[in-house]
């Protein structure tokens, strides 16, 4: 576990090791008792919580005390539309999603469709826009509330994000986005700037923000927290989801880029069968008698952690398949038939919510955002 | 002359040297041909013009050829609004009208409010963006064709701008706007995304652009220039006049935001006389018996600049006048009175049409537009 790995909103690279990641980033492992303040103050608890998915915050006590006996708070959170969504995206949004439900609040999507065209030589921002109305489908799906829920998409709301972005772009200069993301000579100056358009949503309210994400996405939000405060808003408050492991590894971050180190919220259950029998990384042994003898890896297997961080919430039924994988008793194939089942059923009623629901009814109003700003 | 200068957007020191600076720059000196050719096409001559207060181009031929036998072309210049309008600023908008009515193209104007925000820590964006309103003002009286002009206020008017500004900060790198600008490690990422957005009214439509502006906002189009093959777009063409000195020297540019350093659009007919007789450098001599004998520098007389560059466009007027000045029979104060009755004269109009304009005719329609380019 000694040797180095690489974590930016853009690049992840080695294995992930969240201890010294905590130390690196300078962040906040959830206590068990700020765990049960969350579930006391929603009403119930969530499985993403008590399994440490979601692992580290900055500020979270901050946000609860805002909802108890201040002003309350708002949520936000963001995708950077390079490709079809996969299920790694689908976790923070998932608690997003809880978070509104039991907390009553509003909530921001951001799409950075600029982003992903800076980044990517091969896209046009009108792929990367296209791609943004995909993802917003995926996103809409989850159930948020229609009246309390505004996605924006970078390159179409710009009227309301670049005012605000603008206020941040003044305090940050070049040398805190080349300490933060590793910048240099060659970066194009979108690049450059677009870290003030995703700290924007931080001030569409003049409020508390909570902001559950990626920790792969924490460094541009410790420039916001560096910031805020100057522009007179609160610090951004966050809390932060681990990576969810590519099809391939345990410990790389998937990607919405690279065909097959995914599973996509698009893929059809033939699909769905065969990248999981062919390409996800089975923790099992060589052979059946070994397997039987020493039993299967469930830190490392693909499928187990699959099932573990997002397909099967039932603590009873996920502790019963530990066991017996680890026992040797199931074996990776039977394995990955429970995660294949259960990734198709949770993909068909996705997939069913995606083509009906009416993404017209979430898309950011500048108007009426104006007016109500206004008041 | 060999003393050094420096003349960038935002920076100007020393005296000068337009010999050194067309060679700094790659620039080309309008010839007599060239601009006979722009009389003849236009149907007549321009002072400023004539008397090489615009002095150099950019493919300024490709534009007339355009023009005469292709798809025509548009105008487009800016101003970041800083301060009040001084008539330094009036010089390109001037000759801009009037290549409008003669050649009966459309106009785009940007008021770049972000710009002057990111670059002085005192100003606040709603406060540069009532500046832009004012100095919106001073362009709009000018008699610009309401039907063919287009304001645009950057923070305003971002929706159509950013994504013009994206296609071009894809192109442009760090080195680049180092290298243009002088930018380092404690620039903001608002003043190095910016040049972007200055590019971004060139790609509004798919046809060459002609920008009559002052020499020292030539970097930010040498980029545009650099990057506009590459978006499969003409190279903006270039139009360039010389700065207009401040009150206080011959050779310095004058500033928006140095009091006392410039003749404002808004100076009461006192203020103006004050400003003249008080800052105004003279080119004259040390008593009366010198100047007398030896006569007064026109070329150094600030009062005789002004009249020259822009208050007197009569040819046998304004030569009488240097006659008389460089020959001693006209004192320093006899210039600067004639000089105070017609600027005088000239504000009176220019206010008056100042306070009547309506600039709503005016303002960029971000719907119309995008109706417009759909067709």
């Amino acid at each position: 576990m000694d040797r180095d790995f690489i974590l930016t909103p853009w690049e992840s690279e080695g294995d992930i090791d969240y201890t010294r990641l905590v130390e690196r980033f300078g962040l906040n492992v959830i206590s068990n008792e700020m765990r049960y303040r969350v579930a006391d103050t929603a009403g119930e608890d969530h499985f993403l919580l008590r399994r440490k998915i979601f692992f580290s915050h900055r500020d979270l006590g901050v946000i609860l005390n805002s909802h108890q006996s201040g002003p309350g708070f708002f949520l936000y959170t963001g995708r950077g539309p390079s490709g079809n969504t996969h299920i790694g995206h689908l976790i923070p949004w998932v608690f997003a999603q809880w978070l509104q439900k039991n907390f009553d609040v509003t909530m921001y999507f951001q799409l950075t469709d600029d982003e992903k065209f800076y980044r990517d030589a091969g896209l046009s921002l009108d792929d990367t826009y296209n791609l943004a109305l995909q993802n917003a489908r995926d996103f809409a799906a989850l159930g948020f509330d229609p009246n309390k829920t505004h996605i924006l998409i970078n390159s179409r709301h710009m009227g309301t994000l670049y005012p605000l972005a603008a206020q941040a772009a003044k305090k940050i200069n070049y040398s805190n986005t080349k300490a933060s993301f590793g910048f240099g000579n060659d970066t194009n100056i979108g690049m450059i700037f677009y870290t003030a358009l995703q700290s924007a949503p931080c001030f569409l309210e003049r409020k508390p923000v909570l902001i559950p994400l990626g920790v792969d996405q924490d460094p541009h939000f410790r420039l916001t927290r560096d910031i805020a405060p100057i522009l007179k808003y609160p610090k951004p408050a966050l809390i932060h989801n681990i990576m969810i492991p590519s099809l391939a590894g345990s410990k790389n971050k998937m990607s919405a880029s690279q065909k097959n180190s995914a599973v996509y919220t698009t893929d059809t259950p033939n699909q769905i069968r065969k990248k999981i029998n062919k390409y996800a990384y089975s923790g099992g042994q060589e052979s059946v008698a070994k397997h039987r003898e020493l039993g299967g890896n469930t830190q490392t297997d693909v499928s187990f952690l699959y099932l573990w961080m997002f397909f099967e919430p039932d603590d009873v039924k996920i502790n019963n398949i530990k066991k017996e994988y680890e026992s040797g008793s199931m074996l990776s194939g039977e394995l990955k038939q429970i995660l294949i089942e259960k990734m198709t059923k949770y993909m068909e009623i996705h997939q069913n919510r995606r083509e009906s629901v009416d993404i017209g009814e979430y898309i950011f109003d500048e108007v009426e955002y104006k007016n109500k700003m206004r008041r």
